[in-house]
């Protein structure tokens, strides 16, 4: 049911590079064959592996380039040297001039972040952009965002990436009501900084339609309370490593644990379906591709050390977002929550489209 | 080799009151056998389960009140009704007065930070004080602090929290020289927020004696990268909830995979011995017990819903701090941290024990 889509694809983005974004093309393409790709990179290294996936071959069109962006790059000397030439760059600004409709790229997040926001710029009446994450959850998955891209929010931040994480909720999860909640260390409405309390006192005074569930707290992100969790980039970060951190060191302990009797290994063998049950749920690959909210387009984040399948978790996650035409449902929700700002007395502040310039180049 | 020793317990604090608190004096007793207990709590509920435990009877004396703190009461409520009357209060007022020399209680964390600020008063030098956690790590154990008792800590405060989490982490890790870490989204240095950045290059310049790793990421948490993480109180509380409900949420999907076939459940049983080595490597009652660091005392908060076992892990913490003087020991290393402050030429700010009275009484 996609329409006729077009997914830019940074084709030398991540540890590594094509044989992991034309590989996932090739996993993403069975699942949606009516996409096409325009892939970024440079053609003597995508041309070995294109061969060996002609189903990739025969909807993707092939843009040379021989810039790419290292991983280790600062998101300054990435945009000095990527700047109009790199693969990245390449792969963003055909999002902004309508040959794409989303572009992912496993490349250095701080220089995809960096380069989203000077192409495409943020969208209008949104004064910082937030990165979502989809989250493994006990009833399935949710929304986390911000992941790292506005490590500071002012509260009204805070409340558009409640409306934008909504919105991207609807979409990802399809719901029709997703239940939103703000990350904090209690329940009680004393608790946390000055700005997730104002935040929630926003929105529980906005006559947003939003379901605000109120407070969630770390636990409250694995056992899946609510559709949407919204958090600052900083702790948003660092909640979603230390998940993965917490879950891998489990992982390791029953490793351990099973390997120190021959008896336990034995039942481990016939635990085996259960084991593999597990490592499915475990894997981050199912829930790769983060989004990058608020600026006018599409951009998706993969995991920089993924492989094909993650990487088509990460094309599926644009494909969703590009079918539903986002962008748009985002810029009416701000279009109202902008009257209430309005409403509310608040002087906006500005959109930083300026400084990031200023700042990076 | 533990001196002889007193600590005060709040009898009535947690979940499920004198029971724990009584059963879990027990465990500690046995380990501990020369310390002596001071037990704060309503008489008429405390001895029959005392009875049932002539061992504590033997190293406690019981001091009467009928008067306790809510797990749910706001720490304004609990300091307005509680002030020198509850339970709480008296187990931490003993520690003042020297009858004790720590106090641990399972009760309301916000009303047992606001009282021991009241009674114990921030010690010289420290501008904050900090809850400092034990987390059970691959290498073995990390303290990470804060986990809750400063939201917004300045960097100077981050710094101060470096020093006490270093002299902590000598005393309950037996390390001679622990490596210290800043919690971060990244380890370069540019990113993360001001504080961080502006506490990492103090900790850096300052010729401290501490062996400073640098920034650390919330995967680090899990492996054990340092031996101290250091962080706000807002980050901290909500990666230690982040953390206990992956490690319950991957529990929940082993347990689950495991009930869906016979096979699997034969294989569980002949694995017992390693999912009994997981389930205690999982324990949360063997790394109960968060220091309060920063006052003029020690003051140990239990999980307010653990067990006797759980309990005597609380007990431990406060019998080891206590037997190595650990006040002492970070007023001396807050005295040399003065030093290098005035030698920075940063106008000191005001400790906040006059604003914790004020807002709170």
């Amino acid at each position: 049911m996609t329409r006729s889509l077009t997914i830019a694809l940074d084709g030398m983005g991540g540890d590594h590079g094509p044989a992991t974004v034309i590989g996932g093309a090739e996993v993403a393409s069975v699942r949606h064959p009516a996409v096409r790709f325009l892939i970024f990179g440079d053609e003597a290294k995508m041309r070995p592996v294109l061969e060996q996936h002609p189903r990739v071959a025969a909807v993707s069109e092939i843009v040379h380039t021989d810039v790419s962006i290292a991983m280790d790059d600062k998101p300054s000397q990435a945009l000095r040297r990527g700047r109009k030439t790199s693969s990245m760059w390449l792969a963003i600004d055909a999002v902004k001039t309508g040959r794409a409709q989303a572009a992912v790229s496993a490349g250095n997040t701080g220089a995809l972040m960096a380069m989203s926001k000077v192409i495409l710029k943020t969208m209008p009446h949104v004064e910082r952009p937030a990165l979502a994450a989809l989250w493994p959850t006990m009833r399935g998955e949710s929304v986390v965002l911000d992941v790292g891209a506005t490590i500071a929010p002012e509260a009204f931040q805070l409340v558009q990436f409640a409306v934008m994480g909504e919105a991207y909720a609807r979409v990802i999860l399809g719901v029709e009501r997703p239940t939103v909640g703000l990350l904090n260390i209690g329940e009680e409405e004393v608790k946390g900084t000055e700005q997730v309390k104002e935040a929630a006192q926003m929105l529980r005074e906005a006559k947003l339609p939003i379901s605000f569930y109120g407070f969630v707290e770390g636990d409250d992100l694995g056992k899946g309370t609510v559709d949407v969790i919204v958090t600052d980039g900083f702790t948003g970060n660092i909640a979603l490593k230390t998940a993965e951190g917490t879950a891998r060191q489990v992982a390791d302990y029953l490793r351990a644990a099973i390997n120190r009797s021959w008896v336990s290994k034995l039942g481990y063998v016939l635990a085996q379906g259960a084991f593999r049950i597990l490592a499915k749920k475990l894997d981050p690959r199912s829930s790769n591709g983060a989004l990058f909210l608020g600026l006018n387009g599409l951009v998706v984040k993969s995991h920089g050390g993924t492989d094909a399948l993650g990487f088509a978790s990460a094309i599926d996650v644009a494909v969703d977002v590009a079918s539903a035409d986002l962008v748009k449902k985002i810029v009416v929700d701000m279009e109202a929550l902008s009257g209430f700002e309005a409403a509310a007395g608040r002087a906006r502040n500005q959109n930083n489209n300026e400084e990031t310039e200023a700042a990076l180049s």
